[in-house]
């Protein structure tokens, strides 16, 4: 679908609450478009299936590859389709378009899962910044709620400040790692940790399965010497075997005891507006910057200016004022 | 000083790097103004000293309430001064303009450091918002920096995300400890150990140097799972105690230690040249937010969308449009 009238936008928008597969993947494909004319029709979808948003819970998974995030992936959503939920896989990973493809929300890692009509999975949208990933997983993650998953996991495998991202528009964040423990935590990328409000060994099995519980206790103690990231939660350290299906219903159970502390204490639905604001000022500079360096001369001075300040000859205070005035003189000259 | 002519701004230039305190003093107020005839003014002060920047070794430090940053920083500044070295001390503190006063940077509490003429101290400026107080701060170490200080230690008491901007504004980050140790990091915001290069267990003396040790000793052990911040830099535990002026020559030897290593490697320059880079682009996005609510159609707009989009009845892509559709219609439309 290359460009959307109205009528095809309220029909999309009428479509999706009722399921439609098909209606949902042409919706996230026209949000995706960077046509002028589908950034219209992209927008009246937005505000239509709006109301229908925000009911699902919104849980980031990240682990360094090789930890098992797509077995776990399968072996949770199975388990939470047989306690009847509808779940949506979505996955932000900026380097997909360097690489050719992302492995992550790779059906053929999840082939049982992506055969059952109650799981919807979405591979990385294709993009070469951060910004541009996340923001299309955000929207597409407003899309399959008003289509009725109502949970919806968020993959990521630790490239850039891609955590960060996922954290940042999620209720849940999950760290899974690997059974080695040890002193290291395997390359995991200092402030990962941090952001996790409960953690999971896997590959608990096995030769590996004593070492997986040593693991965890590692981990147990070197979580208690950070502060909390919410108050009253002390971040849980599991194991799990995702092959061998064992201890996934404890890790759920886990999962909704989070959910009633947070909705409970008021906390989600804070988290949640301050997410959604911090998307709107984001989305606001980056319009605003984009508009500005739609004037030739303006990204010309950009570049310039970019490298004086690196190169510390020129303060940054100055080189944005020069931007923002040689923008505001175009502007108004038009 | 309210207004600075073209005259006043050379000789101000040209007095700071004679070490002119006075002439610095003004210097920095002069940055602080909001007047728009003092911007131009001040724009013109940092392009003439910009040259003569960036040759310091920035520090920053946090700690709690309580853990003796001010006596630490005064035995530190002391030691300096006796290897030959002129320090300044800054602070970022934007909880200041609320309570009546940063007791950072408070004189008061440095009392022989502020006596020597081989210290300037600074406390942090007034502002409501870190965004504010940040960019003053950044602006005012250049100018330090061109007055001949070659240490700038910045102080941060932890407000919300203070130890984040003084962490990219700076060489190092050192965080300071009590010796209370035992499980938790004395409610030190999660994250902040994630930034530290360095971490330095105070009050080690009298009754509780036995502490201290196992206090030192229980941080290295959890600092050992975090992957490290910078590559080939284990980051340090050690000890000391501030009041007897004891361990601080080995805490200064370690932080020579660090800058070797940081600049042998080129890390050093990279980072400030990342750290310029990014300032800059906050600044632009920061003036381009100003210049659209300059106009009051836009700045109410921008109220509304907000409520919209926390209540979750509005997604940010689209209430973002509005706002800069309508601020370039505006500006196109004068």
């Amino acid at each position: 679908m290359s460009t959307a009238s109205k009528e095809q936008v309220e029909q999309l928008a009428e479509a999706l609450p009722r399921g439609d597969r098909r209606a949902l993947a042409r919706a996230i494909t026209l949000l995706e478009s960077t046509r002028a004319e589908d950034q219209d029709a992209g927008d009246l979808l937005l505000e239509k299936i709006a109301p229908l948003s925000g009911k699902a819970l919104r849980v980031g998974i990240s682990g360094v590859p090789g930890v098992g995030k797509s077995t776990f992936i399968e072996s949770l959503g199975n388990h939470l389709i047989a306690e009847g939920h509808r779940i949506a896989v979505l996955a932000v990973d900026p380097s997909s378009a360097l690489t050719g493809g992302s492995i992550l929300g790779d059906k053929t890692r999840m082939e049982k899962l992506s055969q059952r009509t109650e799981a919807f999975i979405r591979p990385s949208p294709a993009g070469r910044t951060l910004g541009g990933v996340t923001r299309h997983t955000r929207e597409t993650m407003l899309l399959v709620e008003a289509a009725g998953y109502d949970v919806v996991l968020i993959e990521t495998v630790g490239v850039g400040q891609s955590e960060t991202a996922v954290a940042e528009m999620t209720d849940m964040f999950m760290l899974l790692l690997l059974p080695g423990g040890g002193d290291e935590l395997q390359g995991i990328k200092r402030g990962i940790v941090e952001l996790a409000d409960l953690v999971v060994v896997n590959k608990a099995d096995g030769d590996l399965k004593a070492a997986a519980g040593r693991a965890a206790s590692d981990y147990r103690n070197a979580l208690r010497f950070l502060h909390p990231r919410h108050a009253g939660w002390e971040v849980p350290v599991m194991t799990c075997s995702a092959l061998h299906d064992e201890g996934i219903d404890e890790i759920w159970k886990t999962v909704n005891e989070y959910r009633h502390h947070m909705t409970d204490s008021g906390e989600l639905a804070q988290a949640r507006a301050r997410q959604a604001k911090a998307w709107l000022w984001d989305e606001i500079a980056a319009n605003l910057v984009a508009l500005a360096k739609e004037s030739p001369a303006v990204g010309q001075l950009i570049e310039a200016l970019e490298d004086a300040v690196s190169q510390g000859v020129q303060s940054p205070r100055v080189a944005a004022r020069r931007v923002v005035d040689h923008f505001a003189t175009n502007e108004r000259g038009d």
